[in-house]
């Protein structure tokens, strides 16, 4: 019997990789290359490579793994798309990396019920393809196209979840290879209920923890009949920052309000090729019938006048709007282009969007002392914000300056009523600023739940409440 | 040591009972008048009062009384505003009942991010007057004026969560004493988190089984601007449906969608002095500003007459609008009003909106088979819908009829991807159900949750997976 939070007896081991490679022949891979990419992407934490990744085709194969490794005590990671930030998949015991990308079919459309069923392994761009002729679409876009299971289990969210809301509002369902191999399904595919505990909403921002999804139930949203988007610039972050909150409180439903900084832009000019003027900026999309993008647009215009906004640059046809939201997007790598050569460490915290500017200012002014170079974007509407802090991972020095600026950061978040992530999870990296953002009968009752589903803490071990 | 799932010994129970009169006083309280009323009130199900009512004014009294309990084994009830339907506050091995009405404060307004904190014994009239000035409401509206606590615990909705979503939707955070007496709260104020589990979606519908909720922050919505509502008659239930479904795929941010059977239509009349046509209903509302509203308005026209449905009456003047949604909310009593002296089992399931009109036109056909009288609403824009079935206590064959029919109305709810309850919870009435809803490893999973946060079961025990 090996312990817990330890690598599994070479024995074990050896008898799942034989197993696995016995069953699934050409799809179990113990290549070093395959490994290193399953435990290392976008992230800057140190790779802990899997010990061999298999791609299974269905829950019923799913299962089997899950029974194997159950039976070894071999650790599991779930993996999706890999693009998470905090090391969400790397295996710090080893172990069997389920790589769900050959799990990626559209199961069903309800066009009548506004859902669709979807394998794990779907990105969230090829949904929206597929999606396209039937008048629907999937909201949720954190930037990165990610694995909709992937996305599921980070609870993501992104730039219109102010309007969309995030991950946990817009699954309905999920089927879930348990820790011990068993399957079930959270709920119904109706669109509410009340009908026990919601372990839709406990699998959804899990991380792998608790076990492997296997099919999603998701909400779809009509393609709106107009959208409109543009760009504002505004005299600070602050200004920027309170012609958001005016926005939401005043109920207009924007669908994006993205805030950059003066940094951030002159990212994108670099990298994009714009040529923005290089202060403050809010990126805004509103959705609805022709007359109420119009309105809003309008009434947004006002309120941003309110504040020394202007002038904005209102992009109506699609392809000025596909170039800015790509810009926008591209905020990861545009990052790079300010100091090329370096290691983007993307991180986020949240806050209530009242100290939203106090927060931003708080951290531009320590980007500022410390010296780094660190461009922020927000979804702001959310209170949500991220830095893209770069650094010189050869310098052992600017490592730790990082890491002590990120840890001001969160601390700093959590002094204003805030989260340590908003979206990106725990992972990792975050786990050890659980302790102080919750009390302590929070993370025992978290603990107490991972211990009742995975009392063998084989499932994505090492993760969330791992400390 | 009490055996789980019985009455706790008596030394125990007494000595529990002379501790809290002491503690504290006329707050303590044994009158059988008081233990009838907390165990009963709309509920159809046979009453089972506890052995003492007790009324905490903080977190800390709470704990007290659940630390008390906890030592000596006593189950605990936590109790709101008693408008639950399904059996929920009934104490099947006695008990203390701690009735929260006297914790109604609002203890924060936060404008700025459209988030309150109140205590959970507020009730939703109460706190929607407290909030009169601020041009905030909460919007989830079950009907009854139930409590805030009692809301979050069923994991409510009601008739506009078409458009702002159910209970689980407008939490942002909760602080609950948990079996063990130890105080937690599920999440930071900041709108979204991906930090850890989320134990606030947990705790929203766990009908007090996992711990006693002191203290909610909730999402406020802004007052609209124009509100515009209106009734529609359909030839039939399924043109009703039918123009619902259109309406809901068309993207129109309808605010209320709520069908109205023949036999409701009639009752609205009888009981509220109304003339209305008796045929199926829509009565709808659209929330937005004066120009989006009339455009709702005339695109839902268009749809409604694609059915058949029309002539609309509209109101626009308040007065008018609150005369009809009081009759809609008095669906309740005016069920009453076809069957005078009966007694009235309200009882809900939802399914895909796909399926609503098949599965109100059966209900509708085992309705007149059977010879009840039973009206139907529906929230339709949800899929949900409620029975108000009118029940002649005292004849054994009858009650005996109309649980036959409910029993029918759920598998047929469940036949058509649909589940046991959409929004009233399950209490002790539709435990039976759970097992033919889920998969055997779904219930297994939720008693293992409950187990973890539980082990003595004392916390409401005999509701939702206590069989």
């Amino acid at each position: 019997m090996t312990a817990l939070n330890a690598h599994p007896d070479k024995a074990s081991l050896e008898t799942v990789i034989r197993s696995l490679s016995e069953q699934f022949g050409n799809r179990a891979v113990t290549n070093p290359g395959v490994l290193g990419t399953h435990a290392n992407t976008l992230t800057w934490v140190a790779p802990q490579p899997p010990d061999i990744v298999v791609f299974p085709h269905s829950t019923e194969e799913v299962s089997a793994i899950v029974k194997l490794c159950a039976a070894h005590r071999v650790p599991i990671i779930p993996f999706g798309a890999g693009t998470s930030f905090e090391g969400h998949v790397n295996a710090p015991w080893g172990g069997v990396s389920i790589d769900t990308r050959e799990m990626n079919r559209v199961l069903a459309i309800h066009s009548e019920d506004l859902d669709c069923v979807i394998e794990p392994g779907i990105t969230r761009k090829a949904l929206n393809e597929q999606l396209r002729d039937t008048g629907f679409f999937f909201p949720i876009d954190p930037g990165a196209d990610a694995s909709l299971g992937g996305m599921v289990s980070t609870r993501a969210s992104g730039t219109n979840a102010v309007r969309y809301g995030t991950m946990k509002d817009n699954v309905l369902s999920l089927k879930v290879v348990l820790p011990n191999g068993e399957v079930m399904t959270t709920a119904r595919r109706a669109k509410k209920s009340s009908a026990g505990y919601d372990l839709t909403r406990l699998f959804v921002g899990a991380e792998g923890t608790l076990g492997v999804i296997t099919e999603i139930t998701l909400r779809l949203s009509g393609i709106p009949e107009a959208i409109s988007a543009g760009i504002c610039p505004f005299p600070s972050v602050k200004a920027a920052c309170d012609a958001t909150i005016l926005t939401i409180q005043s109920g207009l439903p924007v669908a994006r309000i993205e805030l950059a900084d003066e940094w951030q832009v002159k990212a994108f000019n670099l990298h994009s090729k714009l040529s923005l003027p290089e202060t403050p900026m809010l990126f805004v999309e509103f959705h609805g019938t022709e007359q109420g993008v119009k309105e809003q647009a309008e009434r947004f215009g006002d309120i941003a006048v309110e504040y020394g906004g202007g002038p904005f640059e209102w992009a109506t046809k699609p392809e000025d709007r596909t170039r800015l939201w790509q810009a926008r997007h591209d905020a990861y790598w545009s990052a790079l282009s300010l100091r090329p050569g370096c290691k983007v460490i993307a991180t986020d915290v949240c806050v209530p969007i009242s100290r939203l500017a106090e927060c931003v200012v708080e951290t531009q002014k320590d980007v500022q002392a410390t010296g780094l170079t660190a461009p922020i974007v927000g979804h702001v509407g959310d209170g949500n914000f991220h830095l893209t802090l770069l650094c010189d991972m050869d310098s052992a020095q600017e490592v730790e300056t990082c890491r002590a600026f990120l840890h001001r950061l969160v601390e700093r978040s959590l002094a204003m009523e805030g989260t340590c992530t908003g979206e990106h999870g725990v992972g990792q990296e975050k786990m050890k600023y659980l302790l102080k953002e919750h009390p302590a009968a929070t993370l025992d009752t978290m603990r107490a739940i991972k211990q009742a589903i995975d009392p063998q803490n084989i499932m994505n071990p090492g993760k969330i409440v791992a400390v």
